[in-house]
């Protein structure tokens, strides 16, 4: 053994996923290895027996010993124990003050920090578990205004963060365990024990894809079911897919896994689809060119197979007034079998809120913030004072890139009203104590 | 006299109403002649003599016939005069009906018809008196999420514009009139007398820039006062300037101005600025280089100067506590005069509303189209069902590019859910009639 631990990442092009992995450990300082699988067979089946039968990259391993994909390396590192592993000293110990605090590093919060950072309030990003947010998991953004050709997502994300560095705002890798905002200045833990206080936050966490909830979902997570087509379409090549959902981002993943499948199935559990025309028209010619066959008033049951073997078959059922699961005992409804070979899970996302679980910060059942301003949340402020929110963390209604932006920009102004008038009153307050002295 | 009248334009570099008027001759189909006075003092010299001792671009003639700058072309096209000169027939005559009609081609109506036209429905955009909006008239954007170099005001539109137009919008030139919301579809009559009638209207109009209201303004505008640096800024070089303003708008005024004025005096009506920290970092650099120099609590009270010879001198007053004009009789009140040869201003906006006094669209006393979600609008829905606010027609508050993007995308999405909606009410309402005749 090397007196530094060796790190071995086995990746794929165009892979979000390994990015983060990558960006991990060169924000730790540490060198690591990549073996990059995309074309390389003889790489690739290395990498799923050294893996355990897992076929998707990033995959990680650390002096020899599997550390997993992305989700474990985070979570290891969450706990301290990849530094333990890494031979790392945690920095532990003293409690940084911070003027303002942005949880998340997606487009609310990079929007946030570029304004922040201008108004000279000092931001400090925390990335969060997913660094970038859901956009690094999107190709191509088309409708982002400013860009007619329209931009990957990952591209959008590393230009804004660009751009907020170059305004002076620091972003750093941390998942925030919990806030506490029952003295000022609020305190705010991380989940590897480093501690912060600050003057204002700005909840920007945004939302993380939801899951079915059944049989065979989690044990074969990463094993030919996926929340992510873009990371791991190209896994599963020349076979048949099943995409779950009716929305937008079905729409999408169905429409860009055409490239690799032979034949995707779009499930959708009702009639109607609450995708966006241009979605529809788009899914609606890759119908009739073959490649996409919708499956609708459908939903999965089961999904059976193997880590070894991946996904085997999907147990379905049917009713004609959709919403089978709910009908079960209905004479109408259909139980039937697919042999698909990748299911994906496209069926909306949960706020990311549980750390502020413990402030006065007002949340809907579902978990989204409350803030001013009607559906979705046209403005930021919570009821906690010197607290935002901005992004998906508080829009259950648009989920736009841009809508998004514009509220981490709110947020931001919101923010620096807030700290300057704070500013004032604490000199105020001074001024009056000196008087009173006299 | 030729068959077709002979149009000359004298432009000049950078010159965004030059492009202006160039784009509307080529709606028109009309070919003209240039003439690019940047650099070339005698072509300057024959442009002030022909415009009888207009100093700015452009200038606009027919067969020999001073029209004047973008203001004064717009103007007559407006009325259909300038096509009655042009001797082009007036379109005239029928009403088209439009599912969407968008008023105002700035960020929030771009954004609206970008989502609008993914969205199937269609969207015509009227571009108004300021195609492009305020943005056309900034130099560069630097807090725009994307462009971590920043991008001009310029080209961030015609990004936009492109955008548009590539998933289906039509972008024309016109402007509003009158809004009729008395029956539906609604009735929208253009200044020129073209009528539409539209089930579902954008208002993104904007605000455009206030005056002062003072002595001299009014007849030197165009001849050394100005509401546009970066358009008319140029024109006096090496000249003292005074901007007065105390926001951002100031601010970048202030250092732009810096490139060309001997000196630049930034005279406020306030102890305190209201401009982002990053403006009045910038602006406290230049003037400890002596590039600027700041004249706090002092008002412009009258401009003097002629048509021939441009600003002269101006008469100001100064108190202490601010706002001196409010406190003439006061012995604190100072008046003093400056001689300077040129005076922007950058105090502020109006929002473009007029064309919807005849509706029953809830306006604030300034004339803020009023939405629900509190200050600035945080939602785009009017109190008149299909008719939608976005940007700064709205929000008086934050009014950056970003947010009016994102209410842009909001007003798209929400008159979408009104138009399905409407759509399926009617579809019912056939299917029920279809039922009621068996």
């Amino acid at each position: 053994m090397s007196e530094h631990p060796q790190v071995e990442i086995y990746t794929k092009e165009n892979c979000s996923y390994c990015e983060k992995a990558k960006d991990l450990f060169d924000s730790k300082g540490v060198e690591y290895v990549t073996y990059n699988v995309t074309g390389d067979e003889e790489l690739f089946d290395e990498m799923v027996e050294r893996a355990d039968g897992r076929q998707t990259a990033p995959e990680v391993f650390i002096d020899d010993e599997l550390i997993g994909g992305w989700d474990d390396t985070q979570a290891l590192d969450e706990t301290g124990e990849l530094d333990e592993k890494l031979g790392i000293a945690t920095a532990g110990g003293g409690t940084e003050h911070r003027k303002l605090i942005i949880s998340g590093s997606g487009i609310a919060g990079l929007t946030a920090a570029i304004y922040a950072a201008r108004s000279n309030n000092d931001p400090l990003v925390l990335e969060g578990d997913e660094p970038g947010g859901q956009l690094t998991l999107t190709t191509d953004v088309e409708n982002f205004p400013g860009f007619p050709e329209g931009i990957s997502g990952p591209d959008l994300i590393n230009n804004m963060k660009e751009q907020a560095e170059r305004f002076g705002a620091e972003i750093k890798n941390g998942v925030i365990a919990d806030v506490d905002d029952s003295s000022r200045p609020y305190r705010v833990e991380l989940s590897n024990g480093d501690v912060y206080t600050t003057d204002a936050f700005i909840a920007a966490s945004g939302a993380s894809a939801r899951t079915l909830g059944i049989p065979g979902e989690d044990d074969l997570m990463g094993y030919g079911v996926s929340t992510c087509a873009t990371c791991d379409g190209a896994f599963f090549r020349d076979e048949e897919m099943i995409v779950v959902g009716g929305g937008d981002a079905a729409m999408e993943e169905a429409n860009f896994l055409t490239k690799f499948a032979s034949k995707v199935y779009l499930v959708h559990r009702r009639e109607e689809f609450r995708a966006e025309d241009y979605w529809i028209d788009r899914t609606h010619e890759k119908v009739e060119e073959g490649d996409i066959e919708i499956v609708k008033n459908a939903e999965v049951r089961e999904i059976h197979g193997s880590v070894e073997e991946g996904v085997d078959y999907v147990e379905l059922v049917r009713h004609p007034e959709g919403y089978p699961s709910d009908k079960l005992d209905d004479p109408e409804t259909e139980e039937f079998e697919m042999d698909v070979g990748a299911v994906f899970l496209a069926i909306g996302h949960t706020p990311n809120t549980d750390y502020l679980e413990d402030t006065a910060v007002e949340m809907d059942e579902a978990g989204y913030i409350r803030t001013e301003g009607g559906k979705g949340g046209g403005q930021t402020k919570t009821g906690v004072p010197g607290i935002f929110g901005a992004g998906d963390v508080v829009d259950y209604h648009y989920q736009q890139a841009v809508t998004a932006a514009g509220m981490g920009c709110k947020a931001a102004l919101d923010a620096d009203d807030y700290l300057e008038t704070a500013e004032l009153e604490a000199e105020e307050g001074a001024t009056e104590a000196a008087a009173g002295d006299d």
